[in-house]
């Protein structure tokens, strides 16, 4: 018993799109535990279908196919697969009527052309599309082979395989054991030095232990495989449990964190608020802090410093420092931080200078050289020097805008309120 | 005539990454007008990859092979290929030596599993890996079937791709036309009011023009085949000019130009100099303005005004406007506007103020409201009201600080200096 996976759509072959729809089932067919050996991509074409279906008829007992349902004359996979298997093409008065109520809805007349996608082989029961015009199906046109149908539009496909597909697999016995992962994410720690420190538990086998490296961060996933959530957690948290302690302060979250929404956390669990002062990230600190609805309760505002003389009138940032040590140093840093605390009153003010490149790098001050600096509450400022090596522009500033929201979480995290 | 992708890898199985190789290879394929009707993706298993590769090779002339070419065990590509067609493998010294080389420029050892990748079939040539340890091959085991293999590394496989394999399939005739494309860029226009305008171009067939619609902005591509990029962009050029002409204001750039360096190029140009005033984006607005290298020439910084005081204390709204008309407003975007500029001292001052959601929003100002507020060299100010809808934040924020680039430029299009 397997699975295969056919993405019909022409262009797929032309390369107009990124096949994320077979990343999608193929990872949700491993989650269920159903093996799946072959992907075929055809185009849209009949004959050539037609020969994939006959192929993978015989390798496999559940097919899953993706696109070539929509109302145009190039959209064939349901009549090819009718076809296929010698059946005949019923119209379905609820799909009509589904799509009519879907196009009222729009404030829109429902076309023709629809009528197609109402057409589905004797025998088969419709898989509900819940935002699109166009259904799938569920069928089983010989025995030991279940045919599903989706669209190619991602949203919609999604959908339809958790709302209905996963229910059926696991009505058939499918996902008795499932995978359960958590992801721990940490920075401020390169991967082969976090791997160094909990190497004893690569070795587990259930939950596994696995290291994933990403831009500025390392995460490591727990996976166990058991037969309910519960039990997966149970096997999961002592691990995870040992890692965080392991870690101390490079661990920063778990799974969909962020570290702006565990620094605005913080924030607010400790009433305080932040201001930013931003040179070469010109104002992607500000967006980052402010992608958290809500981040209105802690985060005041700032200002972005481009030009040195914005950095000394909004900013108080003094010409001797400027000439003395130049934009990117600690001392600005320093000013720039203490600066923006000051005049929009927050208890914290963090400040970012560097350079981001190509341009403008020296010998002493390289692209890449940034400077964090952080004015605490009781008035007091720090600084970090950070060389994120000669990259991309964007990914410098990007780095230090992650990085300012990371020093700013841990000094969050170590200074306890008095 | 025509090929077929195989790209061997249990990852792409379980669905650990997505498959960019098959896309950008489909691309490529396209370009050099070879027909292409199938993608197959099999594991790291030779029964299995011995049936794809029998089934292809009656298929197709030319199949490319992605992935199994590394050192490891698993790495089965090239001994499956040759049992398919029982050919001997040969090992080659210029590949062992290549490998050495490669390791000891890296200061290490080469590994006895690297002895496996110097082994190709007899009768194949190399495909050279300019970058990694894995060669490919170009190899013709029966006539009429050309066969070619690459690593899954995108980076090796790509530059294989372009350094080798092209420059045999030219060799073969393939590629003597050319299909080359130059995409037109629009913003304030829907696409079917875009296309309605340019209804009589979608019939052409070479030049061939075509919409596309992406987040807040509409692209024409223009795409002509011929046999040269000279003729292709005499071909291009006229229907692009109308197109531009059509389109007026409407039009913002082609290809890869952004918003903000089309809106930068203007500013250089005419030796003004612009500010910012961000509420709801929070300094995406600024950091878009200085994604672009240079953009200190013309950007000189600007005030996130997140919470009220702060649009207050440094950009100087009222307290009135706020009152009377709420800090999301035609009044306060407009005294946001006028207020950086003048502060800051530079010739343009831009402001955005809105409601992102997913809370806040009212009945008569909803999630999506954002009013674009815009003070020019003259000192007077204009503001748009923009209504995005009930998206997501993130999208909202992002149309935000597009919309505002964009209304800058037609201001700085439309106002001739004096």
């Amino acid at each position: 018993m397997s699975a295969e996976i056919i993405c019909v759509g022409t262009e797929l072959l032309l390369g107009d799109i990124v096949n994320t729809n077979v990343q999608f089932l193929a990872k949700e067919l491993a989650n269920l535990g159903i093996p799946h050996y072959y992907q075929t991509v055809v185009g849209d074409n009949p004959t050539r279908l037609q020969e994939v279906i006959n192929i993978a008829s015989k390798r496999a007992s559940i097919l899953l196919f993706t696109g070539g349902l929509g109302p145009t004359p190039d959209d064939l996979t349901t009549e090819t697969l009718a076809q296929c298997f010698n059946s005949p093409l019923i119209e379905k008065a609820e799909i009509i009527e589904d799509i009519q109520g879907k196009f009222t809805a729009r404030g829109r007349q429902m076309n023709e052309n629809n009528r197609k996608q109402a057409l589905i082989p004797q025998g088969a029961a419709i898989l509900p599309n819940p935002t699109g015009t166009a259904p799938g199906i569920i069928w089983e046109p010989i025995p030991n082979l279940t045919i599903m149908t989706f669209p190619g539009v991602p949203s919609e496909m999604k959908r339809m395989w958790a709302e209905t597909a996963v229910p059926y697999l696991k009505s058939q016995g499918w996902g008795q054991e499932i995978i359960f992962s958590r992801m721990l994410r940490f920075r401020g720690i390169g991967e082969s030095a976090l791997a160094t420190k909990v190497n004893h538990l690569f070795d587990l086998t259930n939950p596994t232990v696995a290291p994933y490296a990403s831009l500025g961060e390392v995460r490591l996933r727990i996976s166990a495989k058991t037969t309910s959530e519960a039990k997966a957690i149970a096997l999961i948290d002592p691990v995870a449990q040992e890692i965080i302690k392991i870690a101390g302060l490079d661990y920063f979250g778990q799974d969909n964190d962020t570290i702006a929404e565990v620094v605005g956390r913080l924030l607010r669990k400790k009433q305080e608020t932040v201001s930013v002062a931003e040179s070469c990230t010109g104002g992607g600190l500000g967006a980052m802090f402010t992608t958290i609805a809500g981040s209105s309760d802690y985060f005041w505002g700032g200002v972005i410093a481009y030009h040195n003389r914005v950095k000394m009138s909004l900013l108080g940032v003094t010409a001797e420092a400027l000439d003395n040590h130049g934009a990117v140093s600690d001392t600005v840093g320093q000013q720039m931080a203490l600066g923006v605390k000051q005049r929009l009153g927050t208890s914290w003010g963090v400040s970012i200078t560097g350079i981001a490149g190509p341009e403008g790098g020296t010998e002493s001050k390289p692209v890449g050289l940034v400077y964090i600096g952080i004015a605490s509450p009781d008035g007091k400022v720090d600084s970090v020097k950070c060389t994120f090596g000669d990259r991309d522009r964007e990914i410098i500033r990007y780095l230090s805008s992650c990085t300012a929201l990371d020093q700013l979480r841990r000094k969050l995290i170590s200074i306890v309120n008095i």
